[in-house]
């Protein structure tokens, strides 16, 4: 897949940016789950805490966190509240994973090759876990370590839940679960159009993508068309991810995944990757990365990481 | 219980109040859930919106609703905002409910005389629809219909996050899944002192009925002072809801309550009637009463309503 881009990335820089947030990122989270805001001394919920460490701590990407963090420096933000940002849009996207993986929802027992949360503890601390990174990302961007102007702090948190509520990520799983057939009398998928495969997905993975950039955005106070032109970024960038995702489950195996491989396929889920052929699919992936990559031209030079990211996104093994 | 507190209640004053309250907040709840923000046009989820609502209306007493309110009037606060607070706060306590009915936390199938969400709809449904619910709260502070000024919004965010997380109610209902004996080898319950089934008390149920008068002196632009006097009346009347609960538990019939009565006692749960007997338990309540009174006491006459909602919490029925 790598060379039909016809350009390599230039690696280096890139891969140690996204390394160097990765790790920032961790330290983050960890700082905030040892410290977690407590309300007054009136008891800390030990399991539940380290729960939530071995749901948040040492795995992913970090994709999300490094779109804010290149996003504000874009936008020339500074300050230890970029981490904070990026790491409260990471407790989202971790609440999401270990929600979406409960027996009542997609049932996974394996997630980066270990234990789901639920597996590892038990559904009751999983769904508690769950809620409790959710809340706790809110109350993340609205301490005053966040931004010392509270309209920022106020801006983030507003993009975050707009980007992860009904409108978003949980009204897209919802979608999912009804396009796989799961409330349906017979049990069969819907057969949806590609144009509801992308409503679909623009929420369900999109808006998070989208919220992420957006955020940093905010931080570095950039105006409409600033904010306008990351968005339409994270949009291509957010349909590139879900595109590429669709066809590592089609082409990955089970080993270099860490989950059962061809799954989806085998719940009938709706794919644009399932309706088109994977040759469209790659042909549409690699449009969407050039639409990525123009949206960002009016920045230049200084927006060459976040291009490169919508090629990493397009590009990744994993 | 009703002539031990040698007062009785000004009925019709304070039971109109509820009764509007109730009302104004059901309808704000309903107009929340009917245009409920979605990101662009890409895609209403129909079933987790109606589910949502289900959750969401047409039952309970607003009590926190209403304690909010009260205390915005307290403080002099105006404006349509109250009532958007009031429905947040409202959302949470929804979320907590239709989250803890789940069957993997309190496996419960009947709430306020209906089905649960997830036996109405199903587990997965209900879970997005707790998410759901826990992050439009967020959003419905965030946006500036809630008040023009930033620093009362992100305020208000703050103040509901902090009681909804780890060191509140999400971090008490963990600890009283652990003071069950649900995670011990041998399934038996920790025998807890009071002091510990109190600090857990005010995570589960005090801290977000504090949050909510709380946040009523944060419309109100009330002071330091203000806000330490109405966090105290909040605390006091948590203690006296949970007292007033638990005897209610022990009184009651399943007729009257909705819900198997004696249950808590029945799985040996940790509770103050438990340990202390009924008759302590009572005075301990009326005790509380006069405390969360005295914490009024500076507000004078204005406060009336809700001193009054103290001895309501202790004395209500269901």
């Amino acid at each position: 897949m790598t060379a039909f881009w016809g350009q390599l990335l230039d690696g280096t820089d890139f891969a140690s940016r996204l390394a160097d947030a990765g790790s920032a990122v961790e330290d983050a989270l960890d700082a905030l789950l040892a410290t977690a805001p407590l309300a007054g001394e009136i008891g800390r919920p030990e399991r539940l805490i380290e729960a939530m460490r071995y749901a948040t701590l040492g795995g992913g990407k970090r994709l999300r966190p490094f779109l804010l963090i290149e996003s504000a420096r874009l936008f020339e933000a500074t300050g230890p509240g970029i981490l904070r940002a990026a790491a409260a849009v990471e407790l989202i996207h971790c609440y999401s994973l270990v929600h979406d993986d409960l027996p009542a929802m997609d049932d996974d027992d394996l997630r980066r090759g270990r234990p789901t949360t639920h597996r590892a503890y038990d559904e009751a601390t999983a769904v508690l876990v769950g809620d409790s990174l959710l809340t706790l990302a809110f109350d993340v961007l609205a301490d005053v370590g966040t931004d010392s102007d509270p309209a920022v702090r106020v801006a983030l948190v507003a993009a975050l839940a707009r980007a992860a509520g009904i409108g978003g990520m949980a009204g897209g799983q919802m979608l999912d679960l009804e396009a796989e057939g799961r409330f349906a009398a017979d049990g069969r998928p819907l057969a949806l159009n590609d144009t509801q495969i992308l409503r679909l997905q623009a929420m369900k993975t999109g808006a998070l993508l989208t919220a992420a950039v957006e955020m940093g955005a905010i931080l570095g106070r950039a105006d409409r068309r600033g904010r306008d032109a990351v968005r339409t970024f994270g949009h291509m960038l957010g349909q590139a991810f879900q595109i590429a995702d669709d066809l590592l489950d089609v082409e990955s195996d089970a080993a270099t995944l860490g989950k059962a491989a061809g799954k989806d396929l085998g719940k009938g889920k709706a794919t644009l990757v399932g309706l088109w052929g994977v040759d469209a699919a790659r042909s549409r992936l690699a449009t969407l990365v050039a639409e990525a990559e123009d949206a960002l031209a009016p920045f230049g030079e200084p927006a060459a990481i976040l291009r490169q990211a919508a090629r990493f996104v397009a590009e990744r093994k994993n």
